[in-house]
């Protein structure tokens, strides 16, 4: 696999130009490193490559990495491409994937690598709306704490309680493992994966309905698509248990968020939120004042070492890729995939995939 | 184990006093129902026993589920009495333990039935700082927030992580599979332990100063003894790296507080804090002010449904007791450890030793 | 997900025609019932469709399920065909995959169901041989059996030796969680696959040299391909450890039989053997008399409810195909792999992969 | 915890007088360079001390290490003594139990050292008859073999079958975790524990009928005592499955040994056999001819490397007995077990009971 062995210098040549992430946002030291040695890099800096040169250099590139697809169509000549790598966080929208297929390029995305820092931020989300860690501190600070159990009148532990999936993709494969020390029984919707997929990953198919009516804490991780919008409607979201919490981590637009926010202000359950209908969020939007939301302001994917892990996946799927082995690490496009995604694009050039999966439920 | 094989009534008779708790509190129904399955109770109730009737009944049983010992010496003849088992939360301080000990009366403390619960909190407040939970919501009801990583510049992930735990006993034993899938090094400081322990539990022992200097997150587990008061001295506490957490769920008597609250006001480092060192903790209290800290008002090991494991523990020894088997889920008190534990007294009757542990580091 | 949800009745047509397999060998009873639940199913018998109507079905169906390709070319038109799905344990040699590719239809293998038996298998042939099971019971039988410490001069623990794999697909998959318990460092052998890769899945990428003369358990687990033939050689052989455990379970077509027979009768190392450069092997064959050899008649993946595996994928992943979704349990070919297996059909019409990938060195 | 801390030099005094254990099978070189670090060591040698030496050296000794007690009745003056630890594999039946509890001297047993490497031969012996190993190679050796399924109609996976557990000591502990990953419902019968504190170790508590009548794979792990001589009698073993398992590992007192071996010489079950009533086995014995039999020379205990774990759990213990803190990792003498214990001795000096606990089921 030591892509020096033969001729004593890189055998692949691959165009790095993230252009909306920096180089060093995307790769740690040592990841560089291995990304010089498994191939001669073009451009590599932090500024947009020009497009021209962008033109030439895909006529003798293996591959190139980039964030968002702003080159146009592809060159008549791209013999030897065999990769685009996406680093921005789903699959570029403006690319001709049906020519990608064609000609046998793999369109891959990274988005898998915010999977361990998101999974990790639900995990803490789910714990501090169960146990009130936020609401408790809040309190501390007025002087109207109440004090041991009579301050856990309405916290719960998370450990065995029934726990629901919305999406099955990246973020939901990292917070499996997180969740099994906590022996809650997991059920799943996703009706991009069939039933037999999910058993094999240790969880429970389910409807939508089944899994917002049975769960203590549901875990909304579901990427938009075209098929999802407002999938948790006012009516889904009244099947809730009165004291669930809903953690929404993937992306605004798969819940009615007026009809939550009403519903959470109304005390009907707790809720911690990461993404918003529109970023930043007004000043007065009214989800700002519920005692029963907990709220971040789109942190749960971008602290910076977790980053890195985009770096990690896109320089391990190189090494692959230009010893003529197939990726394994990096989300690979299919026809499929690709025809379900939605035009949403209200978080950047790049179609958010970075988890899964969730269209209406008759899949 | 059936204890209704042979005669087909319960072979045991337990005095059940909880007084300072309720029976409901302690005991689910099942295991009420199990309880009441496995020997005959006397009294049973939420008052208090009427104490010349203790007396008599002890003469009798062969087992006193209590809080605390209010019950003075033990009567003259107690021929049947094999078990003395606390719920308070530690080995009552009141207790003649080495008469206890010649008349091979074991006495048992629940304590360890608090691990699990604390130790979810603990993992919860660990993530709350780490990934600046609280302090983003704060943020955001006050329109201050900063998105995406703009708000995440002093965030850390907790995965990977080097983890120091300071005490070694139940709430440690439980939260150390909490972190497995974290994949953290995990050191630990115990003086009332051996190295070949700790490293047979999968942790490295480690000195206090070491713990403290290496460890991006610290939990504070040990429980107050006369060895520890202040252990965590203002010059420990300087050890800590800039951006370490320390979370504080034990007992606000092993950490100099006044300390503690002027190093996180300073910046230093960042804590989360369950325990206090006088609880309801004044209302001017500066910590109160920390924007580092994360306060929780004793609220760690207090939720009803963790109680519960209090008499789930309980019944499954008495089980053991009465079938003339020794018990193997409370902890038992050993002259070593008796003879170690403080004379604090805040938290009430009992010496809480819901956590093992820490001594001088000579210990 | 619930293909009937719409119209009440299966959406795909499925040919069914496994013919070097029986129908109930490939698919238990409630597999058997979700397939006709899924698909509407042509043919599903055990004798071999005829070829014309194989020709005509093949234009309206989904997908194909068969144990290698005995059809020919593609018909023509082939519009909805979506998936060749084979369940003979390899890739069919006969299918023209440029012509699939370019048509977008998949080549799927069922050959990752083999991986939990054969690992399963495997880990007995590793603990046999280091605890000398097989060796110890024939002592038994001729009454020339040493007792106690005296019969386990040349055993070993298999608990935290180092343990090698050469090759790292579905078998290799399967065994590293059923190692995990035994915590053995793992070091693995696989020029198909990027160290990075193999980090991510916990073990470490090494050479071929590097395993062999650095572990004490080695597991041969690699397929053969044109890249492969007798990749252990006797050089190789020869780098093994005196007290080594060689545990050969894919095929003898990567090793040099001969020079492992001979090291063996050597008393050099000790091997577990499950398969043969000729099935049946002679009855003269050296290797039957050795007595640092275990040998099995190639049945590490033919016990009949392990089989039962196959049908399971591939139910499971066709409930995704009818629903337009990409399959996410069966072993999907790329050109990278398809360029890389051999001709080697000794073991039947199919190219057995069902575990990965060693090539040599230079990969 | 570092005994030299204060003065500089060992803190204790301990007497090593293994006499039928050797110093160097004990004790791995670290382990012995860390007991003269934790002790001053009095004797220490392979040859027995002399007993007279014992009895003066007891009067100023913090602890013993011995391997059963062969100096007969305690010195009157034993004033800093607070351990006797045996290595032999049990608690001595030659000692005064009653004296040394009243004495506040602690019975330790190292045995539990033996559970890793007897739960890993346990482990290879199932498997060895679940998948025929044994049997196969035979096979091999004679040409008789069958290949491929045809050589497995009497095989079947270990995985997710129900498995039953008889005495859940030191042995039963250490095969849970190994037992893990193959998803085994697992039941246990142990009359020496509660029904609550099996349900805790995550096994389900049974009656031996239920045990013997439901499992696939019966692992018999019971210590003998004088509660449960032929606790597998001819009528229990005749509730074993057709198909079932019976791997019997800890003493031969435990079962009906010519019911066991008539019942499998008749085809009635497959066993796997460690322990024999009489050691060395009579050379006629018939078991020795069963084909559905494995036998082993009492090896699962006895690997050289495995014995070191004694060592190192004893001085493990000796830092924090020296420290005057609890002993943590060898097993205590509890009055209770030591009532219930046996006059067994066929295995020497030592009350084997490095496992459990297998009673009469009305315990």
């Amino acid at each position: 696999m030591d892509p020096k062995t033969v001729s004593g210098e890189p055998r692949g040549r691959v165009i790095v130009d993230p252009w909306q992430r920096r180089i060093r946002e995307v790769f740690a030291d040592d990841d560089l490193a291995r990304l010089h040695a498994v191939a001669r890099v073009t451009w590599g800096r932090d500024e947009p490559m020009p497009l021209e040169d962008v033109s030439t250099a895909l006529r003798d590139a293996t591959a190139i990495v980039t964030a968002g697809w702003r080159y146009g169509p592809l060159p008549t000549r791209t013999d030897r491409l065999r990769a685009i790598i996406d680093v921005g966080g789903g699959f570029p929208p403006q690319l001709d994937y049906g020519e990608c297929f064609r000609r046998g390029i793999r369109v891959l995305t990274a988005a898998p690598a915010f999977g361990p820092q998101v999974a990790e931020m639900a995990l803490g989300l789910a714990l501090a709306a169960a146990r009130e860690i936020v609401r408790g501190d809040r309190a501390m600070r007025t002087g109207e704490e109440r004090w041991q159990h009579e301050g856990n009148s309405t916290s719960f532990l998370l450990s065995e309680k029934p726990v629901g999936l919305v999406g099955f993709g990246s973020i939901a494969r990292s917070l499996v493992p997180l969740l099994a020390p906590f022996r809650c029984p997991i059920s799943a919707f996703d009706p991009w994966l069939s039933p037999g997929f999910l058993r094999s990953q240790g969880v429970v198919a389910s409807t939508l309905e089944d899994v917002l009516a049975t769960s203590r804490v549901v875990f909304v991780l579901a990427a938009p698509s075209s098929e999802n919008r407002a999938l948790l409607s006012r009516a889904m979201l009244e099947l809730l248990q009165p004291d669930a919490v809903l953690v929404l981590v993937s992306r605004a637009h798969v819940i009615d968020f007026d009809a939550m926010t009403e519903l959470v202000l109304a005390g009907r359950f707790r809720v911690a939120v990461d993404v918003f209908p529109v970023e930043p969020l007004p000043i007065d939007h009214p989800i700002r004042r519920a005692d029963g939301a907990i709220l971040s302001a789109h942190r749960a994917g971008s602290v910076a070492e977790g980053l890195w892990q985009l770096g990690q996946m896109v320089v391990d799927d190189l090494e692959a890729i230009v010893a003529t082995l197939p990726p394994q690490r990096l989300q690979v496009a299919t026809p499929e995939l690709i025809a379900r995604l939605s035009g949403d694009s209200t978080n950047g050039s790049s179609r958010p995939i970075d988890d899964t999966a969730a269209g209406p439920k008759d899949g």
